[in-house]
C-alpha cells in the first residue's frame, strides 16, 4: 500500500469515551487516517466534533446514511476505506448493514446488534457484501492473551479442567444514571442496550476472552442475575455456572455494581498439564502454574514467547503496553486484512473478531436471560 | 490459672500433616501443653510417636477410648483437660463424644463428623455435656479475616450485595492417592470423608469464611460439582452459586484439581459502600475499597485497625504471621475459655467456630451434594 | 488551530526502536502529524523509510540540514513546524541547532547532547532562537507521577527526608554489542554516547524523575560505577550516593547488567508526614504511607486525585495506560504550547522537559564521571 | 534425646517484644521448654513475669547471675541446657561470658554486644567454653532465603556481579522515644545501643542477610549516616555503598525513619546467568530471572526447590509461613546441635548464626561510623 486507510467515524462525537478510544487505538500503529464522521445525529455537533479533529467541514456529515452515501460517490483516491460505528449498542445494525451494501467494510463496537434477529440478519449482510467485519472484543488484542491462546493451542496445558472468569467494575454502584452521566444513561435503558445491561457491556468481553483463550466453546450455561441499582430493568451483576464444549466446568462473574472495581477482566485456566492466568488491569504478565516446575511468569518481549505473542508487542520487555496498545491491535490486523484485500493478496487466518464473535456474543446474552427467567436453569448456547 | 492446660491428642501419629500442626499452633501462645496422646490406632505406633514428642510412656494411648477412660482415673491435677481431634472425618464423633461424655472439652478438626446425623447427635451431646466444643476453622484466626468481619459488622461496608469465594487447590490434579500419599487416600474414600470431597475438605472452610466476615448466612446454593480425576468417586472441583439471605448474590468456586494453586482461598466481598478482599496466601494484607477514597490497605497492627483485628496481631506490623499463628488463635480463644472455666469466670462472646458452624458446615456439604444431584438446582441450607 | 501541527523527523528509520516510539506517541492524542524526515544519513534508506510511513517520496531527505533547509523553502501552509530528534546521542546537537536557526521549535531525545559544552552551547541557541525546545524525559508523563510531584509540591509529605531512586535493566548482561545489535552499539560506544554509558542512557531518567516528583535538587552525590560488560569502556552499572538541596538522603542504583531487569525505574520518597512509591512497570498505581491513616493506592482517573494526574489521564480507571502513552503526554503538552505560539497565546507554567532539564542531566553525567574518577568522592551538581 | 531441651531466659519481662518472639519462637517445633528465667533486674517484676509464664517462683531469678550459678547448683537433671539473651545490646556481654564460663549454652540477640571490644573478647570466650552460641539473625532461618542461598551456592546464578539490600521500618518517623515508647528508648540510647543506632538494631540484618545468600564478604563500605529524628544522637536512616570481595559492588539502604515502612528487609542478586530476589514482607515467594528462561517463582515446599528450603518449610505450600517460623529454625538448628552434643553426637554444618557472624556484624557497624566521619570514605570491613 502506498497509503494510511481511509476511516470514517460514525458516532464518538466530542466527550465520547469509546470513540476517542477507536481514534486513539486506529492511530497508534499509523496504517489508519480518520477522514470523515458522522460523529452526532446533530449536524451542528458532528461539525464540532470534526472540527476539533481538524477535519474539513465538508467530510463531517450530519447522519450515517449521508456519509455512507456520499462518500461512496467520491472519487476512489478520496473515499473512505471503511467505517468504524462507535454508537451505543441499538445504532449499530443499521449502519453497519448500509455501509456493508455500499462497499465499505466495517468495524463494529460490542456487542454486535440491539437484538439477536438483527444480528442474525448482519450475519447475512457480512456474507452478501463480501467485505469484512471486525467486532473491537479489543481485550483479545493483549500479547500475553495472545500467548496464552498459543499456549492452549499447543497443548502446553493439557486438557482444559477448570475455566474462572470475572469481569468486574463498580461505576454503577450508586445511580449515576439519574445524575446525567452519559455512558451510563443509554446502558440502562433496554431500548439502547437491548435485553443485557452488564451481560451486554462486559459479560459478552468475558464469554469472548474466554472461548478466545481455551478454544472452547461455553456449552451450557446457569445464569443468576442481579439488578441492585435502585430503578434499574437490566442487569447490573450476574453469577454464571459454565460447562465447556470438552466437558470443562467454570463460573463468570460479572458486575457493576462491585464497588471498588475498575475494569477488572480476568481469567484463570485450569489443565492437566499446567494452568494460567491473566489480569486485564495487569496485562503485562502471564502467570502460569507446571506439574513440575515452578511458577513461571512471561511478560511481553520477555523469555520464551510463542511467535503470536511477540508480533503483537510494540516495544522491548518492561515498557507497559495498555490498553489502547490491545485495541490497537485489533484495528492493526484489520487493518493489515484490508490491505491485502485492497492489494489483492490474502492472509491466513486473519486474526480480530468477526461477525462469528459477534454471533456467539448475543447468543451468550440470550441465553444468560433466559437462564435467568428460570431460576438459573441450564440453557444451551 | 497457675499453670497451661494440659492436652490430649487423638490421632496424628509421626508423620501427619494436620496432627502436627495441631501440635504447633497450641504451642505458640504458651498457655497450653500436650501432656498424652492416642496417636495412632496401633499402640506401638502410638507409643513411637509419644516418645517422638518426649512424652511419657504412660500417656500414650493404643486408643482414644483408653485415653479418655485412663485419664479420666488420674488426679486432678495430672489429667488432661481438653482432647484435640487431629483424625480423618470417620473418627471425629465417637472420640468426641466420648470425650464430653467423660468431661472433657474438645477441639476438633473440621468438618465434624463422617455425617450429617452423626454432627445433629454430637450437637446434642456438647449441648448435654456443658463442655466446649471447638471446631478448627482455621483461617478465621486471622488478623486480617478479624478485621474484614468487624468492619462489615459495624457497617462500614454497607449492605452487602455480592460475593466471591474460592477455595483452590492442585495437589489432587494427578491420582496422587494411588501413589500412596496418606493425606489423599483417606480423602477420596467416602467410608473416611464422607459424601464431599473437595467440599468437605475446603469447602467447608470457604462458607464458613464467607459467613464468618459477613455475618450472612448461605440461604440457597445451587451445586455443579466435578470428578475429574481417574477413578474417583467423590467431588474433586464444584463451581457453585450462592444466595446470602439478605439478598446478595455470589459466586464459590472449589477445587483440589486446580493445578498449580497450593492453598489459594479468597474472597471478595461488596457492598453499597464499600468492599473488601483477602487472601489466604498473603494473609496480612486486607484490601478495601471505598466510593469517595482511594483503595486502602489494611495490615496486622498497622494504621487505623480495629481492636478486634489488634488483638489478635502477636507481632510488630511488617513481621509477617502465618497459618500456624492463625491457627494457633482458635487454640488461644479456646484455652482463654477454657481457663475461664476453671476459674469460674464468664467470657463475653468467645470467639472461635464451634458446634454450630460444625452443624452448618455438614448441612452446606449435603446441600451442595444434593444440589449436584439434580443438575444445580437450588437448595436450601 | 484548524491542523494538526506538522513533525519532521531527524533519525528513526526502520527497524529503530526510539523513532518508531516517537512516532507512535505524537500520534496518539491526533494533534500532530508526520510530515517529512531525514531517517537515515543514507537518502536511499531514508525514502525508503519514509515510504513505509506513507510519506511522499520528495518528503523524505538524506540529511538533517537537506530537510531543515528545504523545509524551510516551502509554503508556511505546508512547511513543517517543528523537529523531532531521535538519533543517537552525537547526532542530538547538530539538527537541533541548525533547526533552531532556522526557526523550528525541537523536540529531542535525551541525553541533550554528546558533551556538556555542546549542552551549554544548545542552551544558548534555544534562548537565542525563541522556539521552544522538549527533551524527552518520557517517564513524567506519567499520571501517576503526576500525581506524585503534586503531593510533594502540596506539602501532603512534608519535609522529604530520604529518596530511593533506581533504573535497573538487564539487556546488557551479555556482550549483545558483539552481536551486532543496532541499539547496544552506540550506546556502549563513547563516541557515539559520551562519557556515560548507563549513566546518560538510564541515569539521567533517575535522577530528573527524583528531581521532578521532589521538587529538589540533587546538590552532590557520589559514585561508585562499573563496567562489568567484556571490552567495555563505559560504565554499565553504577550505584551513588545522593543528598538533596535540602538536606535530604539517598541512594540511585542504576544498571543494565541487572541480568532479569526489564525496565524497571522506580522511586520511593520518604518525608516527614507521608511517603509515595512508584515503579513504571506497573506505573498505573501509587502507593502512598502515612502517619496516622492506613495505606492508600491511587491509580488514574480513580478516587481523591489532584488536577495535575487527571488532566493526563485519557481512560476510566482500570484501562492500563502505558509507555507509549506516557510518552504521549510529552508530546501533547508540547504540542499545546506550540499550538498556543502559532495562536498568539501563552500558556501558563507548559508541563514538558526542557533545555533546563537537559543542562541538569548532563551535569549529573559529569559529576558522577568525576566522583567515580576519584573512588567515588562527593561531587556536587 | 528423651526430653526436650531447658532454656532460661535473660531478659523479656512481660510487655517486652523481643522476648516474647523468642520464647514463642523456641516454642513451635516442641525441642525447647523455658524452664527458668531472670526476666528482670527487678526480682519482683521477675517473679511477676515468671508466675504469668506459668513457671514456678523458684526458678524466676532476680538477677542473670542469680540464675545461672544457682541453675549450675540444681542437678542435671532439672537445670537448663541453655540460656537465652534477650535484654537490650548492653546486657548481652555480661550473661553471654558468664553463662559460657558455667558452662551453658548460649542464645543471643543481635547485635553481639556493646562495643567491639567486648564482641572480641566474647568470642575468645565462646572458644574457651567449648560451648555453642547462637546469634538470633532471624531472617535467614525463611525457607526462600535457604533457597537463594542454595542457589548461589551452587552457581546457578553464575558470578554475582550487583546487590541492593535494604531494611526499612518508619517507626521512629516521629520521637516516640520521648513517649515512653520503650522500645524506642533504648535503641536511640547510645549507652544501651552502643555506637549504630539503626546500623545495629537492623543494618546488621541487611549485612548479614546479604552475606548469608551470596556467600561474600563485604569488603569495604561507603556510609552516609543521618540522624533525622531531633534530639537524636545515633543514626535512624543510613545510604551505604559496597564492595564485595569478588568484585560486586552494590548498595544499602537502612532506615527507621522511612515513614510507612513496616518491617522491610529486602535483597536483590545479581549474577552473570541468573538473579534473584527477596522481600521480608511477603517472605513465601523467591522471584528469580534468567537470561534464557521467563521469570521463575518459587514457594516453600513447592516445585523445583533444593533440599536447604525443602528442610525447613514445616507446612505444605500455600500456607504461608511467617517471622516466628524463620526465628524457631534457629531455634531448631540450634536445638539440634545442643541435642547432638548432649547425645555424643557430631553434626555436619550446623546451620545457624554462631559468634562469626557476631564479629562480622560489629565490625560492619564501626567500619560503617568510621566511614560517615570521614563523609563516607571507604572503609574496609
Amino acid at each position: 500500500m502506498a497509503r494510511k486507510l481511509r476511516m470514517g467515524m460514525i458516532g464518538g462525537g466530542t466527550g465520547s469515551f469509546i470513540g476517542d478510544v477507536h481514534r486513539k487505538a486506529s492511530s497508534i500503529d499509523g496504517m489508519i487516517e480518520l477522514v470523515c464522521g458522522a460523529f452526532s445525529s446533530s449536524a451542528e455537533k458532528s461539525k464540532a466534533s470534526g472540527k476539533a479533529l481538524y477535519l474539513p467541514e465538508d467530510r463531517c456529515y450530519g447522519s450515517f446514511e449521508e456519509m455512507i452515501l456520499k462518500e461512496k460517490e467520491l472519487p476512489e483516491g478520496d473515499r473512505m476505506d471503511f467505517v468504524s460505528i462507535v454508537t451505543p449498542n441499538h445504532m449499530h445494525f443499521a449502519p453497519a448493514k448500509l455501509a456493508l451494501e455500499h462497499g465499505f467494510h466495517v468495524v463494529c463496537d460490542k456487542p454486535m446488534t440491539l437484538t439477536l434477529d438483527e444480528t442474525m440478519e448482519l450475519e447475512t449482510s457480512v456474507q452478501k457484501s463480501g467485505k469484512i467485519f471486525a467486532l473491537t472484543h479489543n481485550y483479545t488484542g493483549y500479547a500475553m492473551v495472545k500467548q496464552a491462546r498459543a499456549m492452549v493451542a499447543k497443548g502446553d496445558l493439557g486438557k482444559i479442567r477448570k475455566i474462572q472468569v470475572q469481569y468486574l467494575q463498580g461505576w454503577l454502584s450508586t445511580a449515576v444514571e439519574q445524575t446525567g452521566q452519559k455512558q451510563a444513561s443509554w446502558r440502562v435503558d433496554p431500548a439502547k442496550s437491548g435485553i443485557g445491561g452488564a451481560l451486554g457491556d462486559i459479560g459478552t468481553h468475558a464469554a469472548n476472552l474466554a472461548e478466545y483463550i481455551t478454544g472452547l466453546d461455553i456449552e451450557e450455561l446457569a445464569a443468576d442475575l442481579g439488578t441492585f441499582g435502585e430503578g434499574r430493568v437490566l442487569d447490573d451483576d450476574g453469577n454464571l455456572l459454565l460447562r465447556m464444549n470438552n466437558g470443562a466446568k467454570g463460573t463468570m462473574s460479572i458486575s457493576q455494581i462491585a464497588l471498588g472495581e475498575e475494569n477488572n477482566l480476568a481469567i484463570k485456566v485450569y489443565g492437566e498439564k499446567g494452568s494460567l492466568e491473566w489480569q486485564q488491569e495487569n496485562p503485562n504478565q502471564l502467570i502460569t502454574h507446571w506439574l513440575e516446575d515452578p511458577v513461571k511468569v512471561f511478560t511481553p518481549n520477555g523469555n520464551n514467547l510463542y511467535e503470536e505473542a511477540l508480533v503483537v508487542s510494540r516495544i522491548p520487555a518492561g515498557h507497559p503496553e495498555g490498553y489502547l496498545e490491545a485495541f490497537a491491535t485489533i484495528y492493526k490486523n484489520f487493518a493489515t486484512h484490508v490491505m491485502a484485500i485492497l492489494n489483492n493478496e490474502t492472509i491466513e487466518k486473519p486474526d480480530y473478531p468477526t461477525v462469528k464473535e459477534g454471533v456467539r456474543g448475543m447468543q451468550f446474552i440470550y441465553a444468560a436471560v433466559e437462564s435467568d427467567k428460570n431460576n438459573a436453569a441450564w440453557v444451551k448456547i
